[in-house]
This record gives C-alpha cells, sequence and structure tokens, in this order.
C-alpha cells in the first residue's frame, strides 16, 4: 500500500492556497503531500535585453529550496557562490513550461519572474513548482489585463504538470520523497488544458524503459493532469473563465 | 496615528507557530505585524574546525530573503554569486545573540545552524528573527537534552531582540518598514530574560542622538522584550520551565 | 529538401576516428555533419567522495563549446567564471546516460570522466556527445578489462543519442542547426542497444505536441540509432563482441 | 598595570600623520600604540548610479587588513576571491559614520571614497579607521572646497570614534588586541564634535551588561573621543576652523 | 639523441592546416611533434571600451588547454571558476606579441580575437599558439582587407615564437615536454619577419645563466624563427605577399 | 634630463629600512624614487600540498596595490573577487625569482611566503618588490637558522631586479611612471650577486628591438643590480656575511 492508501494512479492531497504575500502581483502556495512552495509572480515593466524594443514580453522562473526544506539540512546556494546543476536544470523548465502557454506578444513589452521556493520538500517539488507557478502567473496576468486593457489574454491554455514513475514494476503517479528513492524510472510530464504535451523528460534511473511501459506512464500522467487543472481552476475563480479552452493539434 | 492604531511604546500583532516543519529539529513561523520569518534549527553531530576535539558545541545562523519578501523584487544573492554586506552583517548578528544565552560546553560537540527565511518583510526582519530563533533554537536543545540525557540544559536565559527608532522626534517602538525608512535615529536592542543587554546597535541615520535620547530608546526597548519573552514561554510551553530565570549582574 | 540531400528520416554523413589522443585511455572525434565533438575518457583510480569505500566505480561527463565553435564567438565559461545552466544541463545527461550502460560495481572503485569538447557546432552537439563517448568510454572500460583481469565486462549494452523533431509540420530525424532553430518541437532520444530508453526529453518549443506525434517522433529515432549503434560497432572492431546484446526489458 | 602604564580611561600614543600619499586628495598614516592605518581619500567626479542625477554627493569606505598585519599571516580576501563578513560589516560602518557629518547636497555630484589598509593591527583597527579617515576626508573636502568655490563647507561636525570594553570587572578606554581577546563586553563608539552619538555598538561577548555598565563605558567614550578630536584639530590646521561647531541637538 | 633524431638545433615536424573551421575569419591548426593548437580568428566589429571612439582596432587573445591534452587529465578552469595564473600570463604574452604587429590604426574600430585552445600538449604551446595565431590573424585581416577596401594592409610584419632551453649542458631548440621538465634554463623568444625581438622570457628554472648562454640561445632562437615564418609563408599562399618585409630598426 | 637630474645610467634615490613590522619574521620597506613597497617575510612550519613529506621548503610572494597607489583609483581585487592578470604574473616572477637563490632542502619542511604590498607606486614596482623581498627573506631566513641550527645557509647568493627600457632612442635604466609609459622597448632584469641571469622579460611595446639594443640594456641592468646588492648588503648587516659569494657559472 501507498501512503495515505492513496491508489497507483491517485494524486496526494492537494491545496492551492492564493494570494498569500501582499506585495506581489501573485502568489501561491501550493502543498501536494508534505511538499510545500511558495510561489511568487512579479510584473516588471522592462524585458531582458535580448528582447528590446520588440515589443514582446517574458516569462521566467527561478526555483530554489530552504536549507531545511529535506530530511538532512543542504548548504545554500548563496553561500557555496553558485547555482547547482539541477536548480538551472529545474528553472529553465518551469520558465520553458509556463512560455508555452504565454501569447508574449499579447502580454507586451513586460517581464513576469516567477519564484518559486521550496519549503518543504516531499517529492515532486518541480512538478509543484510548474502547478502553483501557473496559478500565480494567471493571477498577475489578470492584473496586468485590468490595467492595461489589454485586447487578447495573454495566457492561451491551462498548463500543470506532474511525475510518474516506476517503483518495483508498478508505474505510479506523483511519487513522494520516498518513493521516488526507489524508482527505477522517473518521469516528468507537463501538459496543457488541451491534453498536448508541453514537455516530457524521461529517465531509466536504474534500468531502460519500453515503449510500452512509457504509455502506461503517459497515460497515468494524463490522469493526473486533469485533476491538477480542475483544482487550479477552482483557486482562480472567475478569472479561470479568461483561459481559453485550448484545442489540441492547434498551435497557440 | 501610528498603523494598528498602536501607541508609540506598542508592539504590532505577534504570533509563533511551532513545529511547522516535519524534518528540522526545531521549528517557528514568527509574524510580527506583517514580517514573517521561518525560522529553523538543524542540529548536527560535528562542529566547525576551529572547534574540533575540544568537547564544545556551536550555534551559527544564516539569513536570507525571498525575492520577493519586499514591495520590488531583489534579485537572489544565490544568482549573483555573493553574500551581500547587510546579509552578513545580520546572519553575524543572530548568531552571536544565540550563542550568549548558550552554554556551549553543557551542548557538547555538536553544531546547530539557525536558519532565518524572511518570506514577508515589513521592518525589523533581524530582530524578529533574533525572537523566533530563539525557540527554535530551544525546541531543538531540548531534543538533544532528551536524547542524550544532558546534566546541565544548556539554554542559560531567555533571549528577544526589537527595533526602537526616533521618527520625526518620537521614540517609538517596533518600527514597521514605513516608519524605518523615515527614522532619524534607529536602534536594535537584544535583551536576556534578566534584563541584561546582549547587544545593542545604534545609528544616527539622519542626525546624531544624544545620552537622553538613548536614554528612552533603551527604556522602550526594555518594554517590549518584556512583551516578547512572554510571548516566547507560551510558545514553549513546558519546554519554559527548563531555562534557567537569569539573574542581572551574573556570568552565565 | 533538407541540405545534403537527406529524406526526412535520414542521419547526416557520419564518422567516428579513435584514439585521437595519445594520451588518452580512450579518444574519438566524432562527426555528423558540420558538428565535431573531440570526447575523451580519463581512468582515475578513485571515485567521488560520496561513493568511497563501496567498491563501486563512477562514471562522469563534462561539456563545453570552443568559443568559436558557433557562428559568433561565445564568451568563455572559464573568462565568466561559472558554467551556464545549459552546459550543466548537458553534462548532467551524458553522465546519467552512460551511467545507464556500466555495470559500477564491475568497474571497481575507479572513475571514468568523459570530457566532451566540441569544436564545431551544428545542431546535435549533446547527442553526438553521448554516441561519440560512448565509444571512447568502451575503449577505456576495454583496457582497464586487460589491465585488472576483470571477470565481468563492465558495459552492459550499446547506447547511442540522436534528436528528432517537428519543422513546420513534418517530423525530422538528427536536424542540423538551421533545422532546429525552426523546430516547433523538439527531442532527444537516449537508447539502448536493445532498443529500449535511457532517456527522453522532448519539448514543445513553439507548440505543444500530440500523442500521435510523440509516437511518430519515436519511431524516427529508433530508426537513427540503429544506425549509430551499427556505426559504434564498427568504431569498436574487437571490443564490440565483449558488450553483451541487451535484452529489452531486463535489469542491467 | 595596563601596558604602556595606562590608566583605565587613557588613550594609547596617538599619532597623525598627514599628505603621506604623492596622489590622493587627502592622506593620513594614523598610529594608536601599535596599531597603524592608512587612510587615503579619492575624489572621483561621478557617483553611484542610485544617486545619478540629484546633485548629490557620497562618501564611502573600504577596508582591507595586509596579510601580516597580525601575529600570524591571514589569506588575502583577493585570493579567496571575497570579502570576509567582518570586513563587510567595517567598511559599512565607517562609510556610514562619515556619512553623517557630510552635508552631500553641498558637496555636489561627486564622490569620495576613504580606504583603510591597516598595516599593523593591536585592536581598535576600525574605529582608528574612523578618526584617520574624518582627517583624510577633510584635507579631501578642503581640495573641492578651493578648487570649486563651495558656498558652505560640507563637513558639518567633527567625528571620531573609539573602543571600549569590560576586562575582568575592569571598565577600559581604547583596548589593545590582548585586551580585546579578554573583554567581557566590547563597545565601540562613534561621536560627533558636538558629543552626539553617531553610532554605538554593544556587544556581550562572554556576559550580558546591564545599564550601569553601560553608563560608565559611555563616559569613557565620550572622554576619549574629545582628546581624539583635540589630535584631529591639531593635524588639520588651518582646515580644522572652517569646520563648523556642531551644537548638540541640531540636525546637520 | 633527441627524439625524431633531431639535432640540437632541430624544430619538430610542422604542419600548419588552414580553414579548419566553417565559422571562424581565420583558422589554424598547427602541430608541432605532438603539440596540436586551434587557432580561430573572430572579427567583431566593436572594441573594448577603454578604445570606443578613438578610430582605432584591438588584437587579442585567449588560450586553454583541453582537460586530457596532457598526460593526467586537468581540471576545467571553467569548472574551477577562474583562470590560472598561467593561462593569463600565456593570453596576455599572446596577445601582446600579436598586437606588435598590427597597425592598430589602420585595422580601423574594429576588433580580433585569437583562440587558442590545445587539443593536445608536448611543450611548446605558447610559442605554437603564437606562430600558429599569426597565420590566422592574417586570414582574418585579409578578409576584412577585402570586404572593407582598407588603404594599408594592417600587418606590418611576419611575427612567429619558438622555445629553446638548456638540459644538461646543451643548449636546444624547440623543447619538447620530456626535455622542458628537465631544463635548467627556458626561454621563449618572439621575433618578426625582420629578425627583432618582440618578447624575450628567460628563466633559469634550475641555475641562473650567464650572458654567453643567452647568446647562444638566442641564435638558436633565431635560426627556428626563420624556418617557422618560411612554413608561415607557404600556409599563407598569396596572402603572404600583403605582408611587407619588415626592416631592421624601423618602426613598423 | 631625467627627473631627480640622474643619468642615463643612474637608479633613483634608493632606502631600504628593515624591522618595520613587529609581528612578521622579515619585514622591511623599499623605497625608489617614490615607489615603496612593504615587504614581510612570513614563516610558517607546513609546506603545500605538493611538496609534503619529501623535506623540502617553499618560498613564494604574492604582490598587491593599495587602491590609490597611483594617479587614479583602482578597484580592489578582493571587490572584483579575482585577482588580474597583471597581478598573478607579477607574483609568480617574484616567487620563482627568489627560490631561484634558495637552497629548499636545506630550508626544511617549512614555507615562507613574502608578501609585497605597494603602498605607492611610481614605477618599476615589481622590480623594487624582489629586492625589497631578497632583504626580508634573508631576516627571516636568518630567524629559523638561529632557531633551528641549520647546518647549511639556506640562500645561496643574493638576488636584486631593475627595469631598463628604451624611450625615444635612449636606453635607461630604472624607469619611473613617466618614463615607463613613454617606453618603445621595456625589460626586467633579474640578477644574482654572482653576476648571471636568474629571469630576464623584454617586451617591445611599440616597436621590435635589435641584438645590439638587447645587449645595451643589459648592461645597463647589470650596473644597477650591482648597486642594488650594495644596498641590500648593508641594510643586512651581520646577516650579509652569512649569504655565500655565488660563483659565475656554479650551479648553487
Amino acid at each position: 500500500m501507498r501512503s495515505n492508501g492513496r491508489n497507483d494512479d491517485g494524486l496526494r492531497p492537494l491545496k492551492i492556497t492564493t494570494q498569500t504575500n501582499k506585495y506581489a502581483e501573485g502568489s501561491v502556495l501550493i502543498e501536494m503531500g508534505d511538499t510545500k512552495v511558495i510561489c511568487t509572480a512579479t510584473v516588471e515593466e522592462k524585458v531582458p535585453p535580448f528582447l528590446k524594443g520588440q515589443g514582446k514580453g517574458w516569462v521566467t522562473a527561478e526555483y530554489s529550496m530552504l536549507p531545511r526544506a529535506t530530511q538532512s539540512r543542504n548548504q545554500r546556494e548563496a553561500a557555496r557562490g553558485k547555482l547547482s546543476g539541477r536548480t538551472m536544470e529545474i528553472q529553465r523548465l518551469i520558465g520553458r513550461a509556463l512560455r508555452s502557454v504565454v501569447n508574449l506578444q499579447a502580454l507586451g513589452e513586460r517581464s513576469i519572474t516567477l519564484d518559486c521556493d521550496v519549503i518543504q520538500a516531499d517529492g515532486g517539488t518541480r512538478t509543484a513548482s510548474i502547478t502553483g507557478s501557473f496559478v500565480a502567473l494567471a493571477f498577475a496576468v489578470n492584473k496586468i489585463a485590468l490595467q492595461h486593457r489589454l485586447s487578447v489574454f495573454p495566457i492561451t491554455d491551462y498548463l500543470a504538470a506532474i511525475s510518474v514513475g516506476i517503483v518495483g514494476d508498478r508505474p505510479l503517479l506523483d511519487l513522494n520523497y520516498e518513493e521516488d528513492s526507489k524508482a527505477k524510472v522517473d518521469m516528468n510530464v507537463v501538459m496543457t488544458g488541451s491534453g498536448e504535451f508541453v514537455e516530457l523528460q524521461g529517465t531509466g534511473e536504474e534500468r531502460p524503459f519500453s515503449r510500452k511501459e512509457l504509455d502506461h506512464l503517459l497515460g497515468l500522467g494524463e490522469k493526473g493532469i486533469l485533476e491538477l487543472i480542475a483544482a487550479q481552476k477552482e483557486a482562480l475563480g472567475p478569472i479561470a473563465l479568461k483561459i481559453p479552452a485550448g484545442q489540441p493539434g492547434k498551435e497557440v
């Protein structure tokens, strides 16, 4: 049996608390089981140098874990003087995923930074960061839309992410830390509301995996993401209605 | 009038939530008005190189603000690749203050790191970090005491800190950010339960200050710290009884 | 038409030159079209601290591009004082992929570092690095096997990698730089000789992709990898025979 | 008895040599006993980015010790690649203290950097740096005033600093290294010519200190600073007359 | 006997392959025995800040060794986060030497960067870098001359470099690694086509050296450089004719 | 005419003050005209890792300029976070030169660090550092010899250094900053008491130089170094007698 009495295709208890920070344009505390991530969205009326003067906006992300988010304390990256490869990989992933559902032209020449700070980690922090950041991003974009009367709402579809993996021989949805550390195959799936893939990262940690296993894992991921997007809609309330129902196979 | 309808010698609403992290040996969320700091205590069975083999322990602290803890977003120190002077100054202060009420000999050859992560900042983050860290530290020390049956409880007195300052011509207790940014004189006071000073840092930001003004500010600080220590005792519950009532003028 | 008159499922001209460095335990110059990467394998009789005393070995990789490997000159990472996120991501991928076909126990307490230095870049440098590194690794492992009379040959299967992607609406194999920069979907596939996945990284750069498109891309990747592994066998000569024919679904 | 046969309220032999550097706009070698600090003032016709276009000037400080300024050699911070927390704390203190007696508006849009390089250290290097830097600063400001015919002399009062502390039970003025390393309480006092505090930093290194002890220490500090300011006036010669006699309680 | 059956005044087998990189404005692979260096020249239409607006150009160099260019693997400088003193010294030397035969005024406000990447090292990498870079530079300058119709060809003379040294008591030309590591005296000579010195760096590694020994070494160096310049001319083909035959004693 | 009414082959006024630091094992303030360098020698009873257990000692050097040692202020290398190429090159030169006259075997397993801190710079700081460091080194070695009763005095010869150069068409000895910045050719000469070369670094800054010019410059250097060594002997007093009169052409 899995912890919490979950089925193999079950998510952990999920909670999305919004507007947790009085300064940020959007903010969320997302809890998936014991994994807790604060996601804040900051809007700035400027873009990185490589985008200047093109009338387009930018969305980017940063990721960090508090030193004692995990079982034993990790040294701060600020103290070590540099970001680890893992951190860079994760924040590049989050930013890339979020940009895939933002119409940067419609956003106008401004940038939004999503800060994902992991308060407590129990597996799946990068996927929780994506799912939570999407909600914070939507709040921030809505604020811009209200202030600047944009003609098009710049978010083009819902977006959420989940981990799947093979533990022993069982494909499982939403691995916690204990499961993750025993997983033979590990995969992160990022999908849109229209059911298409934005990012797929699978790794045979302990052994390679077959095409059939891949298919099974993708099915689990799809199921989990549908549930996550339902929770996002609830958390967004009226903002949810502004996001178009993406259509499979259509370019956004 | 001050925000919250406070008097000049009033603290902001104070809330200390304990055991907020499932891994840390001690953890606290301290809220003073809109200032919110997570303090976690990590116990490790090793000491820094300069203390090895002396049978003594060590207590140290690290301090950081989430990028959007403030009105506008700050670049992460990990991204910049180094700690700012302000951060170093603050974490040295927190560690030094906490060590002043710990009997390092009684602690044995182990170290405790207090991580102070500011989730939201509205003035007084360094003093809130000290006040909150003391509680997290006491939980962690208690855990050690229970496991290792120490003959002496290694904490020798209570410890709390508060800011005071002169705004316009009015000496005020517990400045929020708006008051702090207008303050002509700014002072941080760290005191023990026995009413003695552990640290005193006063700066004439806009003008120097007289001996008489100093006396007034110290009076305010003393009043505030008594209230903070009362709140610490409540948060600590039975652990509170293990901490000796320090006596003025006695070496600890 | 694609450059070189290739079909959509065709590889670029491939050339693997072995033993290009007189000091390294294994060395390869791999050329895929205009992409050229030097891969050298260094054997050291020591392991990283986290593996000490476990009787197991380690395989890791580093990746770098010469400043003028690309159309315009890039600043050296040594001059900037830190590795980019892209570099870290790539070298983590290469190391992880290679370790998946090495029996670290059989290798014994020694480590092998694969240095992948891109002399000229025209798309697909990370997959060429994996494919070339596998050959350099096999030479180095063979050298160890000869010197230390290992009872088991520590490489458990072949390994190669290729990029696939969707340009316009056409799924293509082995994208060059020009194709890659226009690709709407981009995927790197790492597979073993037994036809199973070791790593799968797909990104919807310009739009999300459907399950059907994914299937198409995986088919292309599989075809390309079979051809790459044939070329590896030829380059390895008699060493090729020492590597077991991996069997799908079996743990290695 | 203290070294040099000093009384508890006595300063060490003090020597201020001016114009020791042929390039700097102001320069001083200050010796307090065996503590020797070179202070140079550099004037530049530019201000930091955050002050641009405001018509105001800036005063800042940097502090460093030669590697063999102390009993055993310290690694250079340039070799370690970063400033220590101690160095940052000290140079922030020196700059803040000096700015408190400079009318930045009257200085005009230019900046003055005080470099404090400790040639030999025997306790009290940060306070000697402040006292010496004030003299170097006054020479530099005078040079500006002569060249640019400023309508107001931008220095508004004298400024000096001294350490006091409690060794055993005796409150002492101007601790040397040996006394400092045994001190139970340690305090740095920065005062103006009008007898008001600019900065007060007291630390209970070995035990907390009472209000009564604080009062005693402040008295010692005040006595020492009066003597230091007298020496500064002598070193400044005619420039001394240009500095207003600050009045207690008045904003400058 | 020396390796390759060389005489004391003989160069190792020399090979200069040109246009080895499809992107760079000039590129060369120089091989001197087992020492192999890739030299690429990059032209950029901008100059460093200190030269802006002066109508002059700039020539600079960077030097690096692949990790396994030597018998044992060296850590990458990018991984260590900083350049070694040796690297800095070498790249300063290469840039300075090349600039001595370039008329920066005639080059116009553009800069040329020579990247010297050592693929395999067997002694004499810095002198091979200079000799090879000169050829890459000439190709790049020729390209500029053709595009911009410069009135004067900006290269003013040929330039090559070679190492000489005393091994045992024998002065030798062009030391390989084994000879270099036993050398008592080690010298690098950089000369122009007109037979004058541009740079001379001699070090008594194991013992000082006399004036007479110096004279002997300079003679060997001169002989070697004449041969190197002959090879450069051949590699340059028609470009060789555009470079003036420098005249001894004349300022260029 | 040159400044100070010097002849072309004249040194600037030279002053060597010894024992300027109360902690260091050897210390010197060397002044050559307006160039002033503090050289301190630190003895430590340990050697760098690469020498451990070989019974040999080590001599090394570090070099730094105070920010305002020059006409305009330079940023501190500690603030920039890394040493410049120029600094590394100079400190490598100083260490290498000093080691050439030290019998590291006779020194025993200990190391001596020479810190050269330039207080004021007016040309020739690296050669002044070598000349001054030799005296500080001799004091430190003498101290070791007295304490440890070494059988052989570990210094094998005198050592001094001077700059020479060609300004206009005139070869000059000991260039000051103004001369140095106009020099067409610039050379640093390091020689032993026995009149042999330890290091020779000549650069054609503005034009190449002929063999005849080289000979002229070497003659000037030799003359200057004889005078410097005479001054070193005077500064060393009785220690001077312990240093063997090196013999030309003999290995030390």
